[in-house]
């Protein structure tokens, strides 16, 4: 029983099993988030440290709330005001917080490959929420609960990921999971958004959303990160949203029956038409609530009581 | 029994019986906040979450305070560095937070009416701890628990307010309600600062505070908002102490017995010579303290438990 | 029993018998800190305000997971925001702190004798947790308990204090309590970094590093502000490091056994080599872990429940 890890970094090393773990675990967590008293006490007594790098109200949020239902002492830490401006290291400042005896470290992080190091220079239990470009498993994690929920199985099914996929650690981990468990993947962007080697990982290149999302059961959208776009880039965000933005009528391309998925925050009008946002396709607030079940049952399974 | 309502967004719409409810449901957790243990297991597993996209230590921090002593988990969401900066709107921030299950929103907002699209939004209990110029009735129910709780009845209390009145949302909480229990008000202040049409609330315009404050219960001082103040602006701060400002030989000038309120925090020399803050008339440390009490009761009504 | 005192200011009115109480009650909590479930509920109901007017995310985490270890509501003030902006005064931010009813104060601030203004103007008890070049109470503590884990009696024992001495208030704190103690202080530093009637407190002062070291028990390295840094200073960081940086070669002038201490965060390579952080003599990680112990045990002998 139980993960049999010390930390959550990618989902490239998690089995279909563990992923399965995970989700089964989540189920029951998911009850107690509902519930009028939403508080289990598995995690008195430990600590989790939320060590966010950059900011992200969000899922520091999420993870902040999926301790606390779960009766854990919980230490928001954000050290860009702090240690970082008097020259600390990474390790030295993660050192630190082992060393208060926290259980769990969970960290977002500006570089791939930050979760990694700490993991390998801590005992403490660590939790990839976003490193760089590169992973953001407990985001897939939820993205996959929330397609299970739906009762769809993941053996053939068709997923769409939409947008600047080579920014996009979200997406990264997704495809890393849904090509595990047996889906296809598409990738749909303009070029300069789907990294050359992509298809290498198991993946189908598009570039005219159109013809990616016809009788997909799952549409992903990625987020268009304004605040990253330069002043040349091509696409403009008009452009963009002309040739990538998820409308009613593109959503009729899918299979009937398919869910549309964001993992927030969205910009209305860019990336997702506000009547898809708040269609009944729309499953985005479904993540958010999944993800807190999901993230109760990564803490437990993490904290050694699974 | 209970407040019947789902958010407590300003004082215009509650009845006089609404308002007595919620202040004799503040007498108990007074007593509460005066313990030992300052703690009752009302709340327990309850979330609640202080949504403050303006900042305001103060405020939140008393609301902080009388979640925690409820025994609710409180989460503190300041977008204002995260979500806000990437373009989402209030309303699908808030209705992130009502999917990870919050019970209650307390929002503090710069616009007046954002309490009332969010309440009309999210199916989570709204608080609206100031939008805006336009209420914070919060303080104001605090206002009203400490003249109650020096034994003066409504009905025929005099009351001035005095200060920056049009930008202020404490004088417009307080003028509805206090109107509404009987009370007889009165605004003072520079014309600059007196909105024209204050008299259709029922209340009597001053401009010289000596005259206004002759024969009053209680003198409610506003805060001179120092940071709002432009250059060219009529009066000075140094005109506005001369005219304006609370002495003691102007507190000689009320009602024997007369209290001096003030919500904080205060501008010594300005609106308040520090002697006055100071004295036995001011009430404006109580105004603190039954601040955690009136909200612990606020949150418990609203929260269903009541 | 008992401290018998509302505050925790200073280490210079602190007697060996009050210094080794505080010792002793770590010990205990020590213990709990090390447990699987890291919690007793010695504070419940009690509320400790970290009032933190300089940012420190390292002593206000170490104060937060003592205080949420003994079941305490803890509420973090960062006034730099708010209040402060505001106009209001250090008092009047406390005393509204104090309305609240908190139980203890937790103050770091900017200013020598801040602790001790605010300790006179409430009734909750006020713990120095830095003010400005003054002292930080707290920290000589945990030095202190560190020292003595390692059977090292205080008596007699041979200490070298290496940097800028003249801003730290972790050396003076140590000063004070290491000579009440019966320790053989020497300072050590370049000039610039000394000050000039620091012999009055009973110290020996260096220049020489080399010197300094021979035959000590214990190296306590200070960190080397480097944001405080301006342009012209003599000496410069590189010269600092090869004068006054503490290398492998270095702590073999010490006598055998000794330890090497650092309060955090380092600075590789300039006041400490890589390997000497990492190596056996380093206690720097024990500091931080006992940090939590003997804050525990602080709060607890405050909040009166000793």
């Amino acid at each position: 029983m139980g993960l049999k890890r010390k930390d959550l970094l990618s989902l490239t090393n998690l089995s279909a099993d563990d992923i399965t773990l995970i989700l089964e675990t989540a189920d029951s967590f998911k009850e107690v988030s509902g519930r009028e008293i939403k508080k289990v006490p598995a995690l008195r007594g430990k600590t989790v440290v939320n060590l966010f790098f950059e900011p992200s109200t969000r899922t520091r949020t999420s993870f902040e709330l999926a301790a606390k239902r779960l009766s854990a002492d919980v230490i928001n830490f954000s050290p860009s005001s702090s240690s970082v401006v008097k020259g600390e290291t990474l390790l030295d400042t993660a050192r630190n917080i082992e060393a208060m005896q926290a259980d769990i470290i969970v960290l977002r992080h500006s570089s791939a490959g930050a979760a990694e190091t700490l993991a390998r220079g801590v005992k403490s239990s660590v939790i990839n929420a976003g490193d760089g470009w590169h992973e953001h498993p407990t985001q897939a994690l939820l993205d996959l609960y929330t397609i299970r929920s739906r009762q769809m199985g993941f053996a053939g099914l068709r997923v769409a990921i939409v947008g600047d996929v080579a920014h996009s650690r979200v997406a990264r981990s997704n495809i890393f999971a849904l090509t595990k468990l047996g889906a296809e993947v598409r990738v749909v962007g303009p070029p300069t958004m789907i990294p050359l080697q992509i298809s290498q990982l198991g993946v189908q290149v598009y570039h005219n959303l159109d013809e990616a999302l016809r009788g997909v059961n799952v549409i992903m959208m990625l987020r268009l990160q304004l605040e990253r776009q330069g002043r040349a880039l091509f696409p403009t965000i008009r452009e963009y949203a002309r040739h990538y933005g998820l409308t009613g009528e593109r959503v009729k391309l899918a299979e009937p029956g398919a869910i549309v998925m964001h993992p927030g925050p969205i910009n209305r009008g860019v990336e997702i038409a506000p009547d898809v946002a708040d269609s009944l396709s729309s499953v985005i607030l479904d993540q958010v609530a999944n993800g807190v079940a999901v993230r109760m049952g990564i803490l437990y399974l993490m904290s050694g009581a699974g």
